[in-house]
């Protein structure tokens, strides 16, 4: 069923009813070509989702007020609160990463300029690639059935994200141990153990070229864990999809051991 | 270091040498560059890499005789033997599926006809399409570094590929699990805690449309095990790597549990 996230201040829930407007009402209206009667679901932003009824089309102000004909209850999403900040890559790299990203239900993005980072974004491009990655979220989010979307954060530096303080646990993925071949002092399965919900979870991912020696020191200063992620040499957009998978099996496939 | 795949043919191991010849020739001396001294690493068709050093280019002949240095003993092979069977999707999606899995550790990849496939593939368009499947797969073990290329099977039907009496154990994502909000029988950590080293386990991901009802009859007269892959709904290209990095965690990262 199609999926609208709509703003707080547009939901009167003693009337029971949402108003719906602008580009959503275009989509309904034009798109989906859906009139009074059908049903659609909406997300607030208190990760709250209901059943929608359609009515008063009104294309002179573009909107319609739907009917909240139910409460979903829906839990889908992922227990822990992760923060991807992945090194800018090349190409159209960063749009998969978000996209899959959210798919995989991290809660929020920020890109970073790294050491390695070949592609540098100036000030005037920078508020264009976040809009658009803003709306890849939004998409996949609809996509894959969220609660929210993904808040994109701006450009930022290595040691701003890990000095921030926001983060209960920070992770690093270190391809460092696999050309060492020997075994780190600790596994991502130690590293999942100590994930409990509604923790908040950094995960750093470098740029194509890896983490710099300079970076790693900044990492370590902040006590942020090295993860290997296999035994194999993983692309930089793979990366992430793996922690974040594994972040699902142990917080959401593992409930019966 | 840059990597090359080479047949057992080729390889002299009394003489301590072997002979590189036709592309990856022509990639050494005109992509790369390299000359006489040069080292790159070998493997052969038994998942051993040696270090090689290049000697007696010829260009009339366009081969080159490098001197094995020494012998690697790389462990970078995922230890259960995995194949992925993957519904016709849309596009290009096969081609990253096939590069990511290569990533992940893949050792076979088998093109499934499916019921909610809405492409088809003919039997001109088919070698074609193999043969592109095949060279992105060589490309993604060099970069990732395996022992062996992942082989490229031809368009199976679901029937022939589960009745084959190939797998020890067999596997197919299922997102009902999530629609219908209830947990289901096992988890996939029930699922992964049967896997062993050395164990063939067949991965079957449906098309974007999923799984059909007859498709999913199918699976359970050949005693496949549905998995849910995490709440969320995945794309079909996200499918496999999330079963594949899971499984990557399950029997690489978690030695001291």
């Amino acid at each position: 069923m199609q999926r609208y996230f709509i703003s707080n201040d547009q939901w009167d829930y003693d009337k029971g009813q949402v108003t719906i407007s602008s580009e959503d009402y275009h989509h309904i209206n034009k798109v989906m070509r859906m009139t009074s009667g059908d049903i659609v679901i909406g997300c607030n932003e208190n990760e709250e989702s209901f059943e929608l009824e359609l009515s008063q089309f009104d294309d002179s102000t573009q909107t319609l007020v739907a009917t909240i004909k139910q409460a979903l209850n829906e839990q889908v999403e992922l227990p822990a609160h992760i923060t991807l900040a992945q090194g800018l890559p090349k190409g159209d790299k960063l749009e998969t990463i978000v996209q899959k990203g959210t798919e995989l239900g991290m809660r929020s993005f920020i890109p970073l300029q790294m050491d390695r980072s070949i592609v540098k974004w100036d000030h005037k491009k920078q508020d264009k690639k976040l809009n658009r990655l803003q709306k890849i979220a939004k998409e996949a989010s609809e996509q894959s059935h969220r609660l929210m979307i993904p808040t994109i954060q701006s450009l930022q530096s290595l040691s701003q994200v890990v000095d921030s303080g926001e983060f209960d646990l920070m992770i690093v993925a270190s391809e460092y141990e696999v050309k060492d071949d020997h075994k780190p002092e600790w596994t991502l399965s130690d590293i999942m153990n100590q994930i409990d919900s509604d923790q908040r979870v950094l995960l750093i991912i470098g740029p194509e070229g890896g983490i710099s020696p300079h970076e790693l020191t900044i990492c370590e200063e902040a006590d942020v864990l090295p993860a290997r992620l296999g035994r194999r040499i993983l692309r930089t957009e793979t990366a992430s999809l793996y922690v974040l998978s594994v972040l699902s099996y142990c917080l959401e496939e593992n409930y019966n051991t």
